[in-house]
């Protein structure tokens, strides 16, 4: 109810401050037999995890999961999966300037408001720590889903944006820089273009986008929890995102139905795919693909005004080791979010075939 | 679990087809005492209606809501509330055309996929009708709510876009005109366009606003379940929706974190809303706004080629009273599924101060 | 939230009032494709319904259901199944009597204490006719199980009991009589010793005993949704139950483990079944057993003294047509909440295998 | 989904197996600003402990539990609190002569049949190890509720039993002796008997009740939530469980409606309670007292035969530290789990008043 729990027969619940001794999560409902590869979840992990690069945070934290449920001789043994990451580098910090002030854009004002007092340090559960958790969950539903292929990659960087739809795309080449952009090219332009950010102490937004191969036909539920419905969901509950199309998207918005509509070939697949892959919530077998739009980081190293809690103006200063651009982490979160939503309506629909 | 049910203190589950006898729904979590007005709650369905003016399908429809319990002497007893509403013209049609072919971007194909077989009448459970029962219950949310304001309206047809932000708008104009657009000229331009489109057995997209005022601080859960990710879910479980941003949206994603920020007040407020009123997943007092992205309705009136159930090529001709633009009616379901999401948070956030 | 569900995958969600215009429900998540025989629901909430003979309430209510979604050609769609319960005799009666006052041991004083005010009429929702709505529901779910066998049957009035092991009992005998009781000596003395009770116009308690034959093995989740522990809070859920147990149940625990213990045979099945076919919360296959304690009904058609709104000493006299002692119209319900129980785990264990 | 989940709005999720590195949970919902008195919370956990007395299992078991989040300075911070107990002794055994064999009346056979296959090390997640992250939950609800009194203790092992009421005993005697029985004579010879029956290599079942004091009015929903369902689901979630009643319980099944309702006096108590607190589901502000029966542990430390997975005879030899009689260790569990119960529907009730 108090939403630390994603998913309902292949569930995630998690807990866990920034600064806190750890964090940790239970994975619910996932089936019995699975021979998992550890190392490719803790390789999950690495990509998300802060100074893997030069353009990320520099913050240490090795990010080492530990599982201490749930698997047994290799594989899942179908009850409960708990796992745990230690918080190795919460100690080093002084936080006692944010204590009591209120940093914009950030979530310090609201969780006072409904909470009363909040844990302060590195902005306690509402820092994007918290999705460490998600990658962890996400790398097993992965294995479960097998060959459903999920893949996210960075198409956009402030106002430089990737025009070419991801079938253009060779997304093999994602990994390959340290943007996650797979056009070599902008991913060159972009890491620049971050860099000079950086140096001014300023952060900027970006688009990550999503494609899911080798989808099955008939996933998806046909009122509230449309598949598109819980992909938005689990987008939008990713820290500093503000939007989420799927498929044509906002700019089909602007089309007409004679051009938008998807004609059948013979086999069931669509000549074209406004749809993305989904049909009245339910999958149709066509690849999935959507944007999620993130936020500029709220934290820049920068001289700001701001209040305190009696509402005093008071003058601070962005410290610390930050993100300039959030997306290129946000690329193995997105595809662990997607990866959840979709272990869920697998489940769900292996009941009602 | 098989998705006919949203939210989880002030939960709506629904049932219904296009052509079954009725639609209908129990909500479930509406506190006592609260004096209904009824009259009101048959306005909003009027709203949705089919018929209401001459851009929207002509099917005669009186959608008149009936309830069967939880209110007594006027209060709701807090007990569920159950309600009805007939479907009058349901036997009409002939469907047999649609029978065992698959109309483009309709669920016909994968409903098929997923259940084995439909009823195809109408478009069954995938129909639009069905958004009706969200009416109702958004109806009695919104009474719950009193003072929380929220307000939807149309900002674009096809290529046609209100770029004014809402604060420049008079949305007590909305309901003055056929189109829902608050800017008269821009609707009266609207309603031409959409006029021309259904001439040609066309349909084209469009964009719904909501504007959310009044909002106390402090509702909204800070991991899964944040504010606008369960606003962007209830939007994105609305038939035809591909896109939900909200606050800068996607257009934040392309600005500066020093250009993004909202500096604060010294009484709370901020002096720009970029976050659109949600800061970490939870309201912070200010007006929350996003936008809604609809595709074209599916259903042209005009001769296309499909599949049947076979694989086979058939000619089919679009046939019926259907919308040309889904904009103008979606305005009453956007803002009850708004007053559902809120309505939920409202009610936990009771609990948790 | 509000407790009007029950179920997860196979759920049912109720409305309704004793004396407003309807009862009614949605069934979610019946699986597509199963071809319901409609007279046998019908049959089931003829058996639960008032005036069906002599030892019952003497109120007349047809309890007809009428369908209004989620069934086409007469098979599930998979989608939502909505259905009405009609009051018809909801007018005839004067409550004014009980308006202001609590009468001992109904809801009265409770739904006062927690809704603020209630509709008094007939005990609103507190009253029994809730459980229409149930065998309507478990009447799907028995069609959905096929042959797995779950019969109820009375195995206690009073100080009246069936002492034999349901093993020993022709449980075809149960609907021979209007007490429900198979072993047709002990139902004739149930019968006449409730006319007994009646016609001083008082109540009395009794036992209904379950069994559920045909259960596969491996249904049950291991920790809090043990499928005992769901067993018991569907049947503690039903009107005026007081207690439940199972297998060896409360005289279990005055046993030795040396003599509780189910020895195995070579085919899994056991020699003895203490165990009531479940072990750490799944069923082993045997068959389950349980039995269900029922409080004798409240209203008394005497004189008593009680109390009112303000705490004042009234003078109140029973009236109406009340049954003097529940276990025979209950031996449906128990059956509709056990087949609502297997149904749910029958699907979950769908997925994980 | 898959039941490792227990509470709605003040909510547990647990992991962990007998014999693997850790147990852990997840607790959701709890209101922030609570001061813990972690010692206390401790100290439930040492009631709960192996080898706290001579009467229980001797293994050496730490049991200390660390909490990783959601707490801050003392204070609960609304988000959710995660926590780990080590497994410290999980090496030291033998579990070869298990693996392929099945104990009779254990979970062994049917885990297999619904996993396909289980971690067979001290019961895995079938160990009543499992609880002790219950007691942790049930700890912090129990501050949680401040006034409200939580009791539970001993009324009977095997044949021996307390046939005073509650209100006869003086419960603060509980804690004085290791059986936790109130009645001091009576726990002597308990004490004596389970030391015979273990002295035999057997085991012996028992009663726990518990009484839950200062209640207040208006607690529980009316239909599928009642108050005593929900205890009820609680209690027979705990390993062992084979009955639960409440207030009259099984007793009133056999008595009058005259002798059974409970006159009101004019404060709104009642002159009797044989409701045991609770009408229509909804607490009434009386006692709330309540009779769990346990089943003889199914470990002996006796030579017997069983079968192996191909169902071939095999002679076993029970080993290991185990309980003669459950009922002294499951005294602090009930109280967890009312605790639990009690708690969420505390938070609820906060929602609808």
């Amino acid at each position: 109810m108090a939403g630390n729990t994603f998913g309902k027969l292949f569930s995630l619940t998690t807990y866990g401050e920034s600064h806190g001794p750890a964090l940790g999560g239970v994975i619910d409902g996932c089936p019995s037999g699975i021979a998992l590869d550890l190392e490719a979840i803790q390789n999950e992990l690495d990509r998300r995890k802060p100074g893997q690069s030069a353009i990320v945070t520099q913050r240490k934290e090795p990010d080492t999961v530990k599982f201490h449920s749930g698997i047994f001789e290799g594989k899942t043994t179908g009850t409960s999966i708990g796992f745990v990451i230690e918080n190795t580098n919460q100690k080093s910090h002084d936080y006692t300037h944010i204590k009591d002030s209120y940093r914009p854009s950030h979530a310090d004002y609201t969780y006072d408001q409904k909470y009363g007092f909040r844990d302060y340090r590195g902005g306690g559960r509402s820092s994007a720590r918290e999705t460490a958790c998600r990658v962890v969950a996400g790398a097993i539903a992965k294995q479960m889903l097998q060959c459903i292929e999920i893949t996210a990659y960075v198409s956009g960087v402030g106002n430089m944006t990737l025009d070419k739809p991801y079938t253009e795309l060779d997304l093999t080449k994602t990994e390959t820089n340290m943007v996650r952009c797979p056009d070599e090219a902008m991913a060159s332009k972009m890491e620049t273009y971050i860099k000079e950010v950086r140096s001014k102490g300023d952060t900027v937004g970006g688009i990550v986008s999503c494609v899911i191969k080798n989808m099955p036909a008939g996933l998806g539920e046909p009122v509230f929890d449309k598949l598109h419905a819980q992909l938005g969901k689990a987008m939008l509950s990713i820290n500093a995102v503000k939007g989420f199309e799927y498929g044509s998207g906002f700019q089909g918005s602007t089309m007409y139905g004679s051009d938008h509509n998807d004609a059948f070939n013979t086999d069931g697949t669509t000549k074209t795919n406004f749809s993305g892959g989904i049909q009245g919530g339910i999958s149709n077998g066509m690849d999935i693909y959507f944007n999620v739009a993130f936020k500029p980081v709220a934290t820049l190293i920068q001289e700001y005004e701001t209040i305190d809690k009696e509402g005093k103006v008071v003058q601070m200063h962005g410290k610390g080791r930050h993100d300039p651009c959030v997306v290129p982490r946000a690329v193995p979160i997105v595809e662990a979010m997607a990866a959840l939503v979709i272990a869920d309506f697998y489940l769900i629909n292996k009941l009602y075939k």
